[in-house]
């Protein structure tokens, strides 16, 4: 494991109870994948903030279901950009809404495009866009 | 179609041309659809801020696929939450990392207990949670 | 008033309601009002998502003070980026700790480069960047 | 100075790596520094989920100078809740457009209401909260 590094952080007592009490709230089981966490969190931000960065977004759909035609534009919307798409998911919420999961892959530019056509898309009632970075290729010990 | 109604906006001419010209880039066909989803979002966000609010939770987690350990605990707290958690779903993003997301449904305060409960642990690099009101049961026109 | 326009939104009447229950809870007189300001901040975050667009930025800084080293870093990254620098107010939180209020003018990606800068520094405690279009120029009715 | 403690993490070189380089592009002086960052940022937010957390709220509003009835609106809004409102900084933006920033104090959830009833208000073209805890006592070394 010599890839693994290992620094020294001062901070303030009070501090560190604070973030001891919040990360043991978590279910975290010690501070350095809590701060691991933190820290993969910003670079992702970061990383994300360039359209051209390699991402795999997942795409949230709320819509009704008797509206069948969404789902064929969906469905059309998925194939035409098939390149990007790798899977989707489909659940029934209640008697009136089905959640569609889409995970769509590419430059975050691009696929933060596709995500917007499908979010407004006649029918859909909510929608949201979750991006990650795909070169999400950190380890950890 | 009685229950639906029709409202007037007025608005400066600058703005509304502002407008038209992002959501006809987003996609929109018209701009009833585009100011109901700013209308639902909006919502959306006002009820989630109550933790007893009804919601389904996508959670997000990237890992690595040799953590097989870790796929063990993943089932297991999915199970121990059984009556919360819907599917999942798995995605191999490379010879490194899964993608896994698992939907959740109860009280928006204890599904993201179960999610922070699942981003916390060790070899998942990327945690994300993504809460709809699962009385998302606003229909459209 | 020949540049005020006036258009029609068809909404469900069950999203109507909601929406005119919240509206009136933060305040508003009318609906054209909030659906206005719905649509301004939606124009808001896409024109910032240009790191080029013309911006004000609103630095807030938490900082101890006593840390009097800090104080003068302060004033001269102001004077060194003077020409970003509008204003700045300070306000006295309790005995140990004061809240600096920075407001820098330019392209919203170098200000956001100048407002980490200030954010960085040793003995702050908390930062937070809001950035506005300064083309923030559209009238209301 | 023995209210500081040292705490180790470990973690991978590539991940390591990354940060040092986004850190040092954001002016930080070294990992310490920014590690105490990102761990009162989640802290703070943490601390703010709680409607009764004492707080200061930045409240940051864009309006139309000639709007001087907004004007007098606002100076009775903020003598009404006196009790809250710290102090008040105007910029003119440009020929047309004002900014106020106002900062209020007590408890999140309230000064949140009394900030979104200043938004709320016709002539204000956009308008932005920032919530900070009163009780960031966190020192640093």
């Amino acid at each position: 494991m010599e890839h693994i590094e290992r620094i020294g952080i001062s901070l303030d007592k009070k501090l560190l109870a604070d973030f001891d009490k919040i990360i043991s709230k978590q279910g975290y089981q010690n501070r350095s994948e809590a701060v691991r966490d933190l820290i993969r969190e910003k670079l992702s931000s970061e990383i994300l903030s360039n359209p051209k960065a390699h991402a795999v977004a997942v795409v949230v759909l709320v819509y009704d279901h008797h509206a069948t035609e969404l789902m064929k534009k969906l469905t059309n919307l998925q194939h035409s950009h098939l390149f990007q798409t790798i899977s989707s998911l489909h659940i029934h919420l209640d008697e009136h809404n089905c959640m569609e999961i889409i995970t769509l892959k590419g430059h975050s530019g691009e696929i933060n495009t596709t995500a917007e056509n499908l979010i407004s898309q006649r029918g859909v009632t909510l929608g949201k866009i979750h991006m990650v970075p795909s070169s999400a290729k950190h380890s950890h010990s």
